[in-house]
């Protein structure tokens, strides 16, 4: 067990690390050459047209004030200051939700540290029992865990007692949030304004039939089983090729950019390339005109494919967008079954526009039902034999490996420096690229689920690698071994042995925790807020692509909140905080320095930084909360475990009433609040629809859902939800004057942070 | 073990009593005096009036033509003979559906019984493992199964690819029956006559409204959230005192008519007795005019609570019965959400007027979900530990007991007959009675659970009497030992290792089950045909209480298929068949008579006796698919298990494929089928709408729904559905000649039988 002592060290470098990096953001976002990379957001809602420092040459680059420097936290009281109603029309719900859960720790977490520091600390303090066993070696930090209390003492019951309060105090924290959460929900939608996702509803499996095409079909079903609300439809076309021809086009372009820029700042010498594979080999050719006779090739490819998708009638999927009159007649269809055959016409909730994953629209059942089928297993086996191709890999790439394969390597890989710098580090770095392709894997398992929206697919993802952090991290680091080895022993084990063997391991893997949570979540969250790679990215593609204002634009990268990754994370501090606050209080002040610190980072940024792809007005919420419930069955089931090594086994029948209560308390909720999160009351459609009537009753409604959901490709990218103008201008966080209002024609790219 | 001969003994005594049953069932069906105790469902549904043998006296009471006895068995082929759609019409789906199950079980097992025999009978009985064992006494039945296969043997190969053959085999079968199911139930909905039912909507916990009344709060509710469709509701009255009042005062009636029918045999003795508890003590009245007296006070009582009732705003409970204009607007409302909070306006498809259990109309969500959390752990405990108090009670309720509480008993019990007798009887009496109540404990847990219709409360009590065969017949016969005892050793063994300890008892238990299946299938069923519990009340009733031909139609007790405990015992033997089909296949032929056999009686039963009260439409099949699976993933487990220790291993991988497979099986079967079992899609309602409307273009629809839903003491019991008039006379089966017709007014008691 580490000291007191060595966690101050760790604590000492991890706090310094943590200073280090928000001395450089302190620094560095106040330069205006940073400007976009720091305050993307308020570009890309067109408040902030240019960086605003005025002054000379060097200071639209440099920032002089040296005033400024002085305040370098000042980014804190200021990321706090903006009220929520505003961030949520500022940021979207999403977000706000996402940094509420950092809220909702400190919520639960505080008062519990609290009562755990008056009772359960002087408990263990005073119960002297490591100080009589010799043989133990022990810290100070043990003297206040659990461990610190002999074999069927009576102070257990004060840990008792504890696990119960703190039971309940989580449920009712839980219980407002939840219901907070819900009303925040409900009021979003009804103030949203008019949106076409609103009176449009997703059919899929449209069935074939041989007299009809795709479109007259669903007319005539529509027509026929919804007659009083039908009004238009969209039909969709399958245009993933013409899709990759553009993306492929917009790569070649920025090529062409680059050499372009090239030559004009150096008009002396036309730069020139090779054709074949990474510029490595080929034909020496000029790169202007080889780029400029690329794109005129893809342009008429493109124009090709793009005809060819609109005329032929088997371009056109075995899916809809039925928009209706009403939102009431959009609810109805929606949260209703069609016809008997449940697994045709299939009707949903319409995604927004933004949000739609266009290659998953024509999945037919029997494929989706196997697909779903082999990803579970996929998932099983990723999740506990990923370790064996990694160490098959590792087993490879050795020195002698290397050599094999590449033996022109050889004389350099013998290099003393070199083939220590090898062997330390091969054997790490397979595993290190695993873990940061992990979200990328776990994504495209989901999107080989067939899930129709991002939202749902970020969802799914967050779900797959929260059991991957629950089983490799967690259930990792207190039993040491692989995942299988851990399965293979569970598997022959009794399962009341389970929770014990864990349960024992708990107390002793608190300091390493304390170390995991300075490290991941202290001097991480001060890293995201830094932005390295962005910033570097930035500036490359300044230097290099960047002619106008706008390319400018689009060198942005504000990235977004990565739910599928960040939420999974955050459990795990919630789960961290359940499970050791029994057992080792001591832990607690660590997790709430986190989930404070991380609040302020990601409402900094979520307010300066984070473009969000879509809005799904927090339908996430009711897997955090599920989340939340499956960590505190676990903490429940590990402490009946720990008592029951303890010689407290009379406390077992109190302690399986948690997890009961707690399992009740989710279904509780389910029934509750989750619809909310589900479907559209059809008496919030009706309120709607009766005030449209009423305020605009000459709304030409078909002509403005006629080309909402038309395929990215077809419209050249023009998605954006158009900005809003709130009262942002005055916001005293970024004193900015409103030069342009446009919207950014690029989505971002989410950045998702793998590497555990 | 038992050897063969022991099985052949069992097996003639098990077939003598099933023959006796039915010569007996014979010989009193064809008196005329039995034959509203043999064909009541013909005298229910108005074709016959009387029985039809002419002839003297006598021959009114005994038949006499001695040519109908030699044909004793053929009511078989008639019970077969009417065809499956006039089967449908004559006792509705739910029968239909009912005794089809039966005949799954023969589709599914015949194939597999032919190709176990061809293939793996002659595998086991090659084997010569147990020839070779010298110390272990064995039967032929052992060497016919799997233990006769030596350890580590390639001849596994054969019982792996069976496993798998008829798996797939019942894949095939359990698909195209619910397919099948779904068609007939859709058909069935479809061609129903109108009823109330298809426009109406049940909606529970209506909020209450300080301005308005519950019924004007529907209304207004309605009319602004349906204003297109709504078109009137009914309230529903707290009429459970009413009710009970009803009740006490028909028994009282019955009584009254007792002793009138006394004193008109034997005028000269007017008849008398005691007011007291039982008529045991109290002073001695006249009999007539006492009952005469509370008669009339009762129903004084009866009409001031239903004036109480009817005018008191407290009465009218917060749910409310809600018709629209057509099909499909009630099929919209039942599906949708109606408002933000989803434990509020909460609807759903109304029952048919038959089906509701008006006592749970109108519990709040809160209360509700505590509800069935205290259900739950009560149906771990009654499942577990039901043996605690049982052998509590049997502990007391020995001689010493008895004659402590008792002391005037002594004498008698003293002697020496009477004392073994007690002795030996009273240890089992104490579980014959609770598995006798045990179905009503199931059935009051699921009231209490709060469901609406009497069909989901027999389903919800299915369910838990399946889980209690499951674990107390199944694992109990298994492994010898208490429920409990199991639970304790499952708890603290490995979870490979239980299919492994009830695996390896498997193969040696097949007699046990053989045996098992004799008495409780074969002699079973065929004194369910003889119904000797309804002759004997029948003939009760019938000498001392009916006087009119209208006594004696309320004297018949047609009872009705208990789904609630007849098909989870249906499923004990599906689950036989599956685990045994491998194992020991010799086992199969008796499962294979029990389903044929139960077929034709329980065709027989449908088409002559049973009266159903309520027409669910097949709701069940989603559970009687759910717990087949159940039981095809048990097997696959056990089997695994077993092979595990028959030191074939390397078997477990590809038997592990078996599981996943059949759970995706059902997942995917659920997502194709189960949806038509539990929403009305809005195609079929259009249709029949659009239907309506042209042939009926004049229907007051409003009149027609004006009193469907009245609580049945409002109505003096004409709950039942107008019999339909078909061409049942035209039977061959039963030929009769219409004299009536006309429905009863008495729900029919179902004879829920318990014991196993």
């Amino acid at each position: 067990m580490a000291s007191l002592q060595d966690i101050s060290v760790s604590a000492a470098i991890n706090i310094i690390s943590a200073i280090a990096f928000l001395v450089a953001f302190a620094i560095l976002r106040l330069q205006p050459v940073n400007d976009r990379v720091y305050f993307p957001k308020w570009y890309l809602k067109g408040i902030r047209g240019s960086p605003t420092r005025s002054g000379g040459f060097v200071s639209t680059f440099v920032n002089l004030d040296f005033r400024t420097y002085i305040r370098f936290l000042n980014w804190m009281p200021a990321a706090l200051r903006m009220p929520e109603p505003e961030l949520i029309n500022h940021a979207g719900l999403d977000s706000t939700a996402f940094i509420r859960i950092y809220l909702l720790g400190l919520k639960i977490f505080v008062p519990i540290t609290f009562l755990a520091f008056v009772v359960l600390v002087p408990v263990n303090w005073t119960g002297e029992t490591l100080e009589t066993i010799k043989d133990v070696t022990f810290s100070n930090i043990d003297k206040l865990s659990i461990s610190n209390v002999p074999s069927g003492s009576q102070r257990f019951w004060a840990h008792l007692v504890m696990a119960y309060v703190f039971t309940f105090w989580t449920f009712y924290i839980l219980y407002r949030e939840y219901k907070l959460m819900t009303n925040m929900r409900l009021q979003f939608l009804a103030s949203e304004d008019r949106s076409p996702d609103q009176y449009t509803v997703l059919v899929r499996n449209v069935p074939p039939d041989s007299d009809e095409s795709v479109s007259e079909h669903v007319e005539h079903f529509f027509c026929v089983n919804h007659p009083d609300y039908y009004l238009t439809h969209q039909v969709v076309y399958n245009a993933n090729k013409l899709a990759k021809l553009v993306d492929k086009k917009k790569s070649l372009q920025n090529w062409y950019i680059y050499y372009q820029n090239k030559y004009e700042r150096n008009p002396s010498k036309k730069p020139t390339m090779k054709t074949g594979f990474w510029g490595l080999w080929g034909t020496r050719v000029d790169a202007i005109d080889y780029y400029a006779a690329e794109i005129e090739k893809l342009t008429d490819e493109e124009q090709a494919e793009r005809e060819r998708v609109i005329s032929d009638p088997k371009a056109i999927i075995p899916a809809a967008f039925v928009s209706f009159k009403s939102r009431w007649g959009a609810a109805v269809c929606a949260q209703t079954q069609q016809t008997s055959n449940p697994t045709i016409w299939l009707t949903e909730w319409a995604p927004e526009p933004r949000d739609v994953y266009w290659d998953n629209l024509a999945i037919p059942y029997v494929k989706l039902t196997i697909r779903r089928l082999l990803m579970a297993v996929s998932l099983f086996f990723l999740t506990f034999f990923f370790m064996i191709p990694i160490a098959f890999v590792q087993s490879l790439a050795n020195i002698e490996g290397i050599e094999k394969v590449l033996p022109f390597l050889k004389p350099l890989i013998e290099r003393k420096g070199v083939k220590s710098l090898i062997q330390g580090f091969l054997p790490g770095i397979a595993l290190k690229i695993f873990l940061i392709l992990l979200p990328t894997i776990l994504m495209t398992m989901s999107k080989i689920e067939g899930f129709t929206s991002l939202s749902s697919l970020e969802r799914r993802s967050a779900g797959k690698y929260h059991l991957f952090v629950l089983v490799n991290v967690f259930l990792g680091s207190i039993i040491a071994g692989t995942a299988f080895q851990q399965l293979k022993s569970f598997l022959h084990q009794a399962p009341t042995e389970i929770p014990i063997t864990i349960g024992v391991s708990i107390p002793m893997k608190a300091t390493f925790f304390i170390t995991y949570i300075m490290v991941d979540g202290w001097a991480g969250i001060a890293a995201e807020i830094l932005r390295l790679v962005p910033l570097v990215v930035f500036h490359l593609k300044n230097t290099f692509l960047v002619k106008t204002e706008k390319d400018r634009e689009q060198a942005m990268d504000p990235g977004c909140l990565g739910f599928a990754t960040s939420e999974p994370r955050i459990q795990l501090y919630f789960l961290l905080g359940f499970v050791y606050s029994v057992v080792t209080p001591v832990l607690l002040p660590f997790i709430i320095v986190f989930f404070a610190f991380a609040y302020m980072v990601f409402r900094h940024q979520v307010i300066n930084v984070y473009n969000q792809k879509y809005e799904s007005a927090a339908a996430f919420w009711p897997d955090v909360h599920r989340r939340l419930i499956i960590g505190m069955v676990i903490s429940q089931l590990l402490l009946m475990g720990l008592m029951s090594t303890k010689d407290a086994t009379n406390s077992t029948p109190l302690l399986i009433v948690l997890p009961v209560l707690t399992i009740w308390f989710h279904i509780f909720c389910k029934g509750r609040f989750e619809s909310a999160f589900v479907k559209l009351p059809l008496q919030n459609a009706m309120v709607r629809d009766t005030l449209e009537r009423a305020t605009e009753p000459n709304l030409n409604l078909k002509a403005y859902l006629q080309d909402a959901y038309v395929h990215p490709v077809f419209r050249g990218g023009e998605l954006e939800k158009p900005a809003v103008i709130d009262e942002e201008e005055n916001n005293p966080l970024v004193p900015t004057k409103r030069t342009s209002r446009r919207s950014s024609k690029y989505g971002s790219d989410c950045s998702s942070e793998a590497g555990i």
